[in-house]
């Protein structure tokens, strides 16, 4: 039924396009993109709506939402006893979504120049600009690389004693770093060591920029790779921030040894940072510190470029170029200090776009945990549900919404405001807000 | 005892001095700043240290350093029961801390580039050149001012039935934007509506720009000071705020008539924002609302140049300013945007201050919040300890540090990192980290 509705629509809008396609301009970029997430899940939001499980349309819009976002919060319990068609069509839905992610963030978003995102545009690479011709050719290597990787984390999923089933829809909602699980206690029913690890090292994966990993193979130098300064900067804070988060673990919960704690430590860490969101145990056990830290850890995000949501890595690295250039400059303030990122100078565009992303980051999420607040939620749950859904991760903090908890019992108009945070989030505020201005719509 | 000390040092100081002032550099503006918020805290805690209250170090340290920063965050509990002396002295470093806290950032400030005050920098001003010979001039006017309005408040709090001990005590704590009360109940030991809004009144009038409004009188032009752009845009937030506030706090709390409600919404809106901190009653009965909204307006802050802490107004108008001028020439490229701030132009350097601000902000938020959550503060007392130390308000959340709690309970090591959270956010962040330079040593 959901695919007949869907593709006599699709059919319909096919039959009355547009078949001129040059005057396509920035404007229909930004309509256009914005126009494809916010009807996108209503279609897809279908085989849940008329599935046997009796979801409101609310509830199947959410679930819908925070598949293609890749976000993972759920309003489904007693998953084990879900029909397999419903679990696979929300790890579809996900791996959907994350494809989907990339190409946008490889293509559209430099163009509409989002949040400092022009500093990947392709074009002006003149190298990149030979190997790739055309923006469909990378397309189809991202989308060949990703298909490549979770079928090979299917395998090693299936090799280490997880069920063919479960490994197939595991291994696309950990690249595509989004979090929907086939059981309540997500990754807490697999213990085995080596699929955490697993599990840990494909979500860091599926967060590491995909066009960068395509141009160091088609030229097979991988020090390209390996000597990006965004991918340099994220897998040492990654490593960082998980051994504090082990030794942390480690002595206040008494872990049989540092091993198992780091094991347990770097998957969190790395669910979190990512924004997949898997859940393995509910952290906020592990001592005060956790639920802070891992609060701030949810707006990280991971590399441009990738199915990871949050800030991402480049953006923080403008920042703190832009501040040591200024902090310069009130020590010597007739001094020029150049500074370079992604071997590109950095100038004022770059960091102001930046700047742009943040504020309206704040903003947005300002506004959407007062929101929330006014449906009755709590002081953590509005804060950590605003920036789940804001950075895309899935699970939040506290009692309701935390590792161990479920979107299920929120109200609904609490639902749509989350809906809003996770498409937000998606599109990188930029994207959305700029159709806000009248003057958009006058030119 | 406390005095001799002081003296002794102060005189040691005076005569060791080196007598030419010529070369007093940039860098000596920045250590000079710095220095003097440190040393000041340490002699100013002697009286609390050698009181008959048995304080240790770390807690006279910290009341007194909540004192002159105007934070208003208190150890002292049974404060009806303290010796006047302790209480005035507690008020009295708060009114000094407000008038330091004025000039520095009228004089001092603009000239290091702190957070794009270089704004307010008075020599690029024509007309205030001629007018203010001096910065020396506008300290001793600004100074009359702020002890005309103490002396004015004191006579109408006492006029409306407060004592003259604690008209005096909380005319200086509301001027000063501090907080420091003489009871536990703070001010709902005077539930007299006068009194109220009285306390509303001039906790306004203290975070509004004190040079503006003598700039205004020696001009006998008050026009300037109400067409302020800051001045207006605070005006009317606080108004829209207050009337929220209000609205919500009659509909969830049944208070006997809106009026009532307005009164106390409107006191509690303003002692957050100006970053006051009077306590009322508990707000976080009001409705779950309440405390989401309060911690973020912990961070807006009053106007720039006067004894409120946090953010402020300008930095909000810079940013906007900045965002609308980044979302039109993301329609138009080519297309040139002027704005004007304070009839001065919206420059990049301008907007690259406060984006240095706002990041070093965020970045200090999260370290502070993550270091007390080290020491067992749970999730909210930990993130509302950081705020409410960084925007120098006082009362944070929770049971805890909320507006019924009390600074006690918590562990030395959480003091001492508020301690430093609340100095960092009083200098402004760019102050201190300028000094974690290595460059900075060098030159």
């Amino acid at each position: 039924m959901s695919a007949i509705v869907t593709l006599f629509t699709g059919l319909a809008l096919f039959l009355v396009r547009d078949r001129d396609s040059s005057h396509f301009s920035l404007k229909h970029g930004y309509l256009f993109t914005v126009a494809c997430w916010i009807l996108l899940p209503l279609y897809a939001a279908l085989p849940f709506y008329w599935s046997s499980q009796d979801m409101t349309f609310t509830d199947a819009v959410f679930e819908t939402i925070s598949g293609l976002t890749t976000t993972g919060a759920t309003i489904l319990t007693g998953l084990e006893h879900l029909p397999p068609g419903i679990l696979l069509w929300r790890a579809l839905l996900q791996w959907i979504g994350g494809i989907g992610i990339v190409v946008m963030a490889i293509s559209i978003f430099p163009v509409l120049k989002t949040g400092g995102m022009q500093l990947f545009k392709l074009e002006s690479s003149e190298t990149a600009g030979k190997i790739f011709p055309r923006i469909q050719d990378i397309a189809i290597g991202v989308f060949a690389i990703y298909s490549g990787l979770t079928i090979l984390c299917a395998l090693i999923y299936y090799s280490e004693g997880m069920g063919t089933f479960d490994a197939i829809v595991h291994a696309m909602t950990t690249l595509s770093t989004g979090g929907f699980s086939t059981t309540d206690q997500s990754f807490a029913a697999f213990p085995d060591k080596g699929i955490i690890w697993t599990g840990s090292i494909f979500m860091f994966l599926g967060s590491v920029p995909f066009s960068l990993m395509l141009f160091s193979m088609k030229k097979r130098q991988w020090s390209l790779f390996f000597l990006d300064s965004q991918v340099q900067i994220y897998a040492a804070f990654v490593c960082v921030v998980s051994f504090i988060c082990a030794y942390l673990y480690y002595e206040n919960s008494g872990a049989q040894d540092f091993f198992t704690a780091l094991t347990l430590a770097t998957f969190n860490v790395i669910s979190v940072i990512t924004t997949t969101g898997y859940a393995f145990e509910d952290y906020s056990l592990w001592g005060t510190f956790a639920p802070v830290l891992f609060f701030f850890l949810t707006f990280v995000g991971g590399c441009s470029g990738s199915t990871a949501g949050g800030v991402k890595m480049f953006r923080f690295h403008v920042l703190w170029l832009s501040c040591l250039q200024q902090l310069r400059r009130l020590i010597y303030p007739n001094g020029i200090f150049l500074q370079k990122i992604e071997g590109k100078p950095l100038n004022n565009e770059l960091s102001q776009s930046v700047l742009i992303y943040i504020f309206m980051l704040i903003i947005s999420f300002a506004v959407i945990s007062t929101c929330l607040s006014f449906t009755g939620l709590d002081f953590t749950t509005a804060l950590s549900g605003a920036a789940t859904a804001l950075s895309n991760v899935g699970p939040g903090l506290g009692a309701i919404i935390g590792p161990a908890g479920n979107f299920q019992s929120l109200p609904d108009s609490a639902k749509w405001i989350l809906d809003i945070g996770m498409i937000l989030g998606r599109l990188e505020y930029v994207t959305i807000i700029v159709l806000l201005q009248p003057r958009f719509w006058h030119y």
